[in-house]
């Protein structure tokens, strides 16, 4: 689509000259039609011919209204026809307007009939975009009126968005059935509205200066849609964009800082208790095989390694300096860090922003962006790298490698993270503090872990994205190929930003990151436990190629449960077909019931159990497995775990693949039995039928996001 | 409200006596008037006083329309004035229109002028009353328009319901707001509308043949609230009510049942693996110490104690009776047990109505019935009283003595409960399954759990309740004193009921199952794992004195999810007075945060979180406290444990009570300290900020169900 944007740079220029940061409504229309956005057509005829080709060139329904200097009151003359439906219709109404008014006042001049597109009818709808914080740009789709007023029923996408994405915000708001025609009214013009939102976000970009714009109502109808009143507002300084360093750069600190040569930690003790102690113990304790050096100007060997006093003593290059010295002492450090090329600069030392100390904060960065240090922190724990046995923290060592990385912005998650792990046993490849994000945050993470074959999957715990629009950026290419779970914490609290728009008061923060997250592809955690199981167990099971989930249970009353925990899940029970239905039923008791879920009935013999599975894992059609097991004598829970996880190996082994999780329900017992699950590659959880799902749930979405499932 | 239950009574009769199920309008709209519900008002007016008059009556704005056979285009003639607004603007509009349609048709006949009530405009909304299968005489209230069919912006209560009950429908829709007027437009009238529902309760109850009833619009403006259109449907057949037993024979029966003297084992057998073999020896290892006669015609002893052919053998009275042979046996041995006056059969045995065999299910429940026997299943595991060490059932025996008492209808879900009170050492009074709850049901049990001194809480999974009109009554009356916890399976299933009224449609099974349950105070668990930690920890809490949460932690992060879980759970961050501000700034570090949360920071000493505990827990002004710890070496984990535990129980010791909720972050030994603070009466979990504060918000929801914190 051209777009016209010399006449809207003129109609901004003109605004800025005049100190202006609203536009009139005439300047709104002007730029409507610089990008073809819709705005109610007019035109004046002179003739009933005129008045019936400005009508189709319009659109119908039109009105026709007298335009006389001599006729004020319209109506009384006979000068108004509304509803005005055809050509025909128009040449008609035309000559009963001229004669009308002639009847009315027969000396009045007459300067002809204005036609115009009759706006009301189909569905009133708002299209907005406003300055993000942290995503910048961003475009707004609600349906207008007491709706997305009252019910907030308004969705987000970050712009410039394609016609693909525009028309996924259609299907986004609660009210979406009203846009597919109910009460027998008419279904919309979907790819009239979308294309109006791609050109709403085209033109907020194209002049970032746009801060705010308002379509409100826009009239959408079988026929097209109409923006009826246009708001422009414009940003009263200048526009700025966030640095963004490119990936070459950030991936050549960042390979140095999670596979270093050699660590050097300033501030080493031999004294326990110390941090600088702890991190030197967690060092050498972890396996670290590279480079230890200490740096300690009173000290000349730390825990059987000789130290120095300065980093510039050091003989070798150092990769990452982890500080473990007062917040006072930094500069002067970090100037030493820098000169000595150092990639990383750990900063576990609090006593910066978070303390209200913005200015030593600022201090730093500039020092390490002097030198081009990637400086992570300050105020963390620090962070972790399994594969090469790298425990740069205070807190304890952690070995089990896997495949997830996490990140948390604040310390306390991060420790919940490392307890989590260690009790569940997690394989991790990274967990990392982030703290203050003075510099590195999760865009420079994400950008890592993508090409980081030790990680299959990442989960971050934030409270704010520094640059939204480059994590969202990074994360649309990783999603493809591995899972990105974010927990978004303060998610209740309302964007505190004074709204001068409609579209701006409904722009609250958390529905906003809600929809950019899901746009981006991310799986967002709805709490803290989420994000660890989705952690947990993301990288565990593979990747479903269909929506076909089928639940086997024992237990009627577990399946219940589960069914409803799919719903709650976003995840579709197949609708199981006939072949399979009995193929189903062969196995079970005649009482029981095929259907979804199947129900192979309690007190059944590990036979059923086996049969039952094994069909759900080798046929094609079934994607996805939920178990839900009864403990029995007859099949008693480590039996159930045992044949689960052989016949599960067995149909993955003849190249039968797809997720399963499994609700144990039981005695104690069960617990036994889901740990020999998982460690057998089945996801598997006593006493819930929400947590199998909701992990499978996310699993979907992940893959959905993944472009694994068609549609 | 006097009603005129003569007039509809005829208006019924007469419709029933021409075989109509569907009322006219007319017919409808004179049962409005019968019971006070308004509808639009009219009259005819033959002066102009009369016309202003007829206004004032009906209420402006009124239309002013000719009444003439001789003019059928009213508008035409100027026979037609909308909008009339008052006694004189009526007086002129009448002299208006017969000058209009005299200058007409000066000869046309005019019977008068007729002045109807002007509709439109003010909130379209629906009120309907449909008959629920459970719940019987069912409310219904939304929206109009879209809003109500799309979104399905509706809310349920049982009827009859009081005027406070109807208030509070109007607060509960999504689009509550709208009723409270928005953009300017004035708040309805919100006594009209509740008016309005209450009579809609009435009318449903006192004539109920009437099985639906739609006034589909109402319009409510800030003067009233009229129903443009009715509908009334009337039921095809009889109208039958659920038999319902005496509150003190239930009690009888179920005293004896709960606390035995004598317990008979109907098919005891002393061959391991049988299920009369588990019964015996869980009767016998739980420690029961009543009689135990074990009935089986081929032993005369069965693990050390006699045994009898037949029970009607037993020297004795018999209280229960446990049946533990195969159904088809079971009719023969229930007469028998009737005959001998046993208060409770508790049918163990399967193959009745679950797998098809619906006879066998009628014809036992007859036998019982007969003789006055109470039954407990078929198709159960059995019950469980701790406080009679009473272990009838084939699982495994249970002691740990508490007072929750919980039941559940699937023998899988039972299990679960069995496991999870094992592992997490739940203290319960009683664990019951109902199976097929062919005629003891969740109402009866509650009946019992009532006025069972043992009983604090009542935790029910439930898939349908036979009465739940029945379930609603003892539950209002229960949750006076004990929390009612009630896992509802099925959530997600739509009502398959064929509807035939706009209400009927939008009353899907599970809105109103979770409506009523909620007017009934009870608090419905999201999933099974909710109910089982809420079943846990409702009894351990202290009840609230009123809404002010406060969170004091460690972690700022914590924090903030502690306060995302509040919104979710719908409990008040306390606005935090000056003074009390001042009093915690007095104990955190100068960067620490008051306010609310209070953030005390990380690294702080044990000292730093007992002051700010001792403080938040003698404080009159909060009534709850969630903790947030953060696993440092300066605090660990069992140092705030145990101080936690201690001044919680120095203040309790003092009378200062409150519930103490806490979230651990840290490496696993936080999850010893969870155990210990559970244990020392603190509800605390690690690895999560979403449970604790979802039990808190459990308790909150019963608490003011139980009417604890006034409004």
């Amino acid at each position: 689509m051209a777009h016209d944007q010399t006449a809207v740079r003129e109609i901004l220029d003109k605004a800025k000259a005049e100190g202006r940061t609203a536009l009139t409504a005439p300047e709104g229309k002007r730029i409507c039609d610089a990008y073809g956005i819709a705005t109610p057509g007019e035109g004046l005829a002179t003739s009933a011919d005129e008045a019936a080709s400005l009508g189709t060139e319009i659109g119908f329904p039109v009105v026709l209204k007298i335009v006389s200097p001599d006729i004020l009151h319209k109506t009384e003359a006979g000068g108004v026809i509304v509803g005005v439906d055809s050509a025909d219709a128009a040449r008609a109404a035309y000559e009963k307007i001229m004669a009308s008014a002639h009847a009315y006042n027969a000396s009045a001049a007459i300067d002809g009939v204005q036609v115009q597109k009759q706006l009301g009818g189909g569905q009133e709808v708002i299209i907005g975009a406003v300055t993000d914080p942290t995503f910048g740009k961003v475009v707004a789709f609600g349906l207008g009126g007491i709706l997305v007023e009252v019910l907030r029923d308004v969705t987000f996408r970050m712009a410039p968005l394609s016609g693909d994405d525009a028309r996924t915000m259609l299907d986004d708001i609660k009210a979406a059935e009203v846009l597919r025609g109910v009460r027998g009214s008419e279904p919309v013009d979907r790819e009239a509205l979308a294309d109006t939102i791609t050109r709403v976000g085209e033109l907020v970009i194209d002049f970032p200066e746009i801060s705010e714009i308002d379509l409100n109502p826009v009239f959408a109808d079988a026929r097209g849609a109409i923006a009826a009143d246009v708001r422009i507002l414009l940003a009263e300084g200048p526009v700025s964009e966030p640095a963004r360093i490119p990936r070459e750069q950030i991936l050549a600190s960042m390979n140095r800082i999670f596979k270093p040569r050699s660590v050097a930690v300033i501030g080493a003790s031999a004294e326990t208790g110390k941090i600088g102690n702890s991190v030197m113990r967690n060092l050498i304790n972890g396996g670290y095989q590279g480079h230890i050096y200490p740096i300690n100007p009173k000290a000349s060997e730390i825990l059987g390694l000789p130290a120095y006093p300065s980093i510039s003593e050091v003989p070798g290059d150092v990769d990452v300096a982890v500080f473990a010295i007062p917040a006072k002492f930094v500069p002067a450090a970090l100037e030493e860090v820098g000169v000595k090329g150092v990639a990383g600069a750990i900063m576990i030392p609090s006593g910066f922003a978070e303390t209200g100390n913005v200015e030593g904060q600022e201090e730093i960065v500039e020092i390490a962006r002097r030198h081009g240090v990637r400086m992570l922190g300050p105020n963390i724990y620090g962070y972790y790298y399994t594969h090469e046995n790298l425990c740069a923290t205070f807190c304890t060592p952690y070995d089990v490698k896997g495949s997830v990385a996490l990140t948390s912005q604040s310390g306390g998650i991060g420790m919940a993270i490392l307890g989590f792990s260690r009790t569940s046993k997690m394989g991790v490849s990274a967990i990392v503090g982030v703290g203050n994000k003075a510099d590195v945050d999760e865009d420079d993470l994400l950008t890592f872990f993508e090409q980081d074959d030790n990680t299959k999957a990442i989960a971050m715990h934030l409270e704010d994205l520094k640059d939204g629009r480059g994590f969202v950026e990074v994360a649309r290419r990783v999603v493809k190929e591995k899972p990105i779970i974010v927990l978004k914490a303060g998610r209740t609290a309302m964007g505190a930003r004074a709204a001068s728009s409609h579209t701006g008061a409904l722009a609250g923060d958390d529905k906003v990151y809600d929809d950019i997250l899901r746009q981006a592809g991310v799986v967002r955690a709805p709490g803290l436990n989420d994000m660890l199981e989705y952690a947990r167990t993301l990288p565990m099971l593979p990747a479903p190629k269909g929506e076909n989930v089928v639940i086997i249970t024992a237990a009627g009353g577990s399946g219940v449960l589960l069914s409803d925990a799919c719903a709650d899940n976003g995840l579709s029970l197949m609708d199981i077909p006939e072949d399979l239905d009995q193929a189903f039923r062969a196995y079970i008791p005649p009482f029981g019931a095929a259907g979804n879920p199947i129900d192979i009935t309690g007190g059944e013999p590990p036979t059923t159990y086996e049969n039952t599975i094994r069909l759900g894992m080798t046929d094609p059609r079934i994607h996805s497995l939920i178990l839900g097991y009864w403990h029995t004598i007859v099949t008693p829970p480590m039996v159930f775990a045992e044949l689960a996880a052989r016949i599960v190996a067995e149909c993955r082994e003849a190249g039968h693949d797809k997720p399963v999780v499994a609700s144990l329900a039981g005695d104690t017992e069960v617990e036994a039995a889901c740990e020999y699950l998982f460690d057998h590659g089945i996801v598997a959880y006593p006493y819930t039928t929400e947590k199998p799902v909701a992990v499978l749930g996310a699993k979907y979405r992940w893959a959905r996001a993944a472009g694994l499932l068609g549609g």
